[in-house]
């Protein structure tokens, strides 16, 4: 029976469920596979966490040579996250001739040129499903399932985070502060969870799903990023009241003008299939020219869904002899013929204080009209103290319309101020 | 640059959407996958409909042997529907070398295992992620993202003709028949719907990727089938009012007593991810031990989604050295250690007819208690004419159990009849 060793850099949390999944179904994979994995060295600074798994003092490398020199291990898994250590690690790695298979979406986003350069030269498979949206098959599909579709778009909710975060802001009407410090508490947001909360984690991603997805390098450079932290829970009860849920949505889309990309929170309809994707749980909406409308949905993160990621990327190199390498023009910039669509097209929900006299919607709606933004819907709450909550729902209209009449309305003498603006996507 | 040719067999629907994907993206797929990929031969009775398509007449085979001795060929697709002669041709083509894709279902549920020795001996390649799901990416996904898993279960609507009929009776309330005429003038049924509405579709879909999914022949023989031609409009209208809705559901699981695998209408909550999978959409929910669950949504039929599986094989075997054969226990018969389980546990409604006299209620709970039934909800409608309508859900108990119960019932003197029996998947 063919042996294959694998060695595992970082036993973190996604380190330490790939560990179990293949300790746990190694004799599963001889049945079915016809191969025999085994964990043949780690590398992981915390010496006892290793033991704690169980792994044997012997597996447990020092440095990143030994894992390199050991001609028991075929594939190293690269599971530590960001870009040092692991990128002269990987790289090292596949320097000695070994494949690697890595979740690190930082690290694949911002190298992916140098890393497939290397693997190339050196004959190794350089494996990354794990890098975006833990269980769900959304690198395999694009590369293989889809690829004889000019893809349109893809709308994902890929953070689990802030999917979570605004599930029970809007379960439980709660504000962004509250609900986080809980979900710190219960581990599904970080001590300092910027990069999720603030979208990074889900630019990077979006960097890697359009770049395989429209066959041009994405830069996360280019994606425009807004992320939750100015939530407030107001806007999600208007939003619910008048049929929408609100998420953080990762949007690329590719047509005859170039491309869009970008991540920002959304309203999108109660009834859109995204919609009923709640807590931890991410799924990506794709359209293609030919096959239509897929979505894939799942973990997106969590230890046993992101290894389950990690194992099946391990035992397709270990029984295919071809490399996967991505089909994309894999370049460190964007081709300088690719354009990309700041001033980008959206309805818009905006929710603002008015001044609560006679004539002052009128005027509001003009400078909508003067900005070439025609309103879908208005609502107006119950009358405050001198000013009135007034809630505008707009068609289809540029980015830049909403940002001019945003600046007009706020410049109006009596008070009245725009509080919130959020994209509607349909 | 690479050429790639392709010989189309059957220019029915998905012969004549892939051929359209493929002679519209020649451009694209040249620039973004490196290869020229040309439609070198078809093999299509009716000539006139290969004209209309812009096909050359140089390239209409009259028998296979033309496109079997055709060096310019290398990949042969397959998309004639049935056993014969779509079996015959397959072996000759793969008997001359060339790879086969095959969007046929009863063929490959029947035999898959025949075929695949062909290949292997061959040294071909056999593709088949058209056969199930159309454009949803399911067979790829079981193969090679949840390989690391054992699959524990997995419930699809994967007929969109039968999810077609059962929304339009949901949404209208109109009877089985009538949906059903309408469905075939809009080309969404058959004149023949025997295979969709009578399961039998649903079950070969189901073979397949239940086979893939436990590593083990799962014969269609061994699939409990039910179709929707006995579904009662009112049993739809009584489940919506208790939060479920009605669905053909394939489903497959595999335990430690073994595998059960069957296909019947059956309700689930409005709240699972199935439920909003409406008109000729489909989607697959796997659940795995390590990646949790799992859904795959899309188009389960139609030209362009099931060409887009098609020509996603035809690129990947054209880029790819390795052959793609399953890994599952590729026989004819399943393996006589499998286990198959017929009695198998779900909670059931029942929609009953019932005398309208004191004591009736109590006699027949305590049919149900008698078969070790817990029932966990009655709903009693508006009096009738002397019988009362009454329905019951029950906990999670044996089918045999059910069918003892019915028998009493139906059996009680004073005419109380169990008049739907409908499974109820949680």
């Amino acid at each position: 029976m063919k042996k294959i060793g694998v060695a595992i850099l970082g036993l973190g949390v996604v380190g330490g469920g790939t560990y179990k999944i293949l300790t746990e179904h190694r004799d599963f994979y001889k049945k079915n596979h016809g191969i025999d994995i085994a964990v043949e060295g780690v590398l992981e600074r915390n010496k006892e966490r290793a033991l704690s798994l169980g792994i044997e003092e012997s597996k447990i490398a020092s440095n990143i040579a030994e894992i390199c020199s050991n001609s028991e291990i075929d594939i190293v898994v690269e599971v530590i996250g960001g870009i040092e250590p692991a990128k002269t690690f990987v790289l090292a790695a596949l320097n000695s001739g070994k494949s690697v298979v890595t979740s690190n979406k930082e690290l694949y986003c911002k190298y992916s040129h140098e890393l497939e350069k290397v693997a190339k030269r050196n004959g190794c498979g350089l494996y990354f499903e794990a890098s975006c949206v833990g269980g769900v098959p959304v690198i395999r599909a694009l590369l293989d399932n889809l690829q004889g579709n000019k893809i349109t778009s893809l709308t994902g909710i890929i953070n689990g985070t802030t999917n979570y975060i605004l599930t029970k802001m809007s379960d439980g009407g709660d504000s962004y502060e509250e609900v986080l410090k809980e979900a710190q508490k219960l581990g599904y947001a970080e001590a300092d969870p910027t990069s999720d909360v603030e979208g990074f984690d889900a630019a990077y991603k979006l960097s890697i799903l359009s770049s395989l997805s429209f066959h041009t390098k994405v830069p996360y450079t280019e994606i425009y990023r807004e992320g939750i932290t100015g939530v407030d829970a107001t806007d999600i009860r208007c939003g619910k009241m008048l049929g929408y849920v609100l998420k953080l949505l990762a949007i690329g889309k590719c047509g005859e003008n170039g491309i869009e990309v970008r991540v920002h929170p959304a309203f999108i309809k109660a009834s859109h299939p995204l919609a009923s994707v709640s807590d931890s749980y991410n799924a990506v909406f794709i359209k293609g020219d030919s096959v239509d409308d897929v979505m894939l949905y799942g973990r997106g993160a969590g230890a046993l869904p992101t290894g389950s990621a990690i194992v099946g990327d391990i035992i397709y190199c270990a029984t295919h002899q071809g490399n996967n390498y991505s089909t994309f023009k894999n370049t460190e910039k964007a081709d300088p013929a690719t354009k990309f669509i700041r001033n980008f097209e959206s309805e818009y929900y905006l929710r603002l204080f008015v001044e609560d006299r006679a004539g002052v919607l009128s005027k509001i709606t003009s400078i909508f009209s003067k900005h070439g933004i025609s309103v879908a819907q208005v609502n107006q709450e119950e009358a405050g103290n001198g000013l009135v909550p007034l809630i505008i729902i707009t068609h289809t209209t540029l980015e830049n319309s909403v940002k001019k009449a945003v600046n007009d309305i706020n410049a109006l003498s009596g008070g009245s101020k725009v509080l919130s603006v959020i994209r509607v996507v349909s």
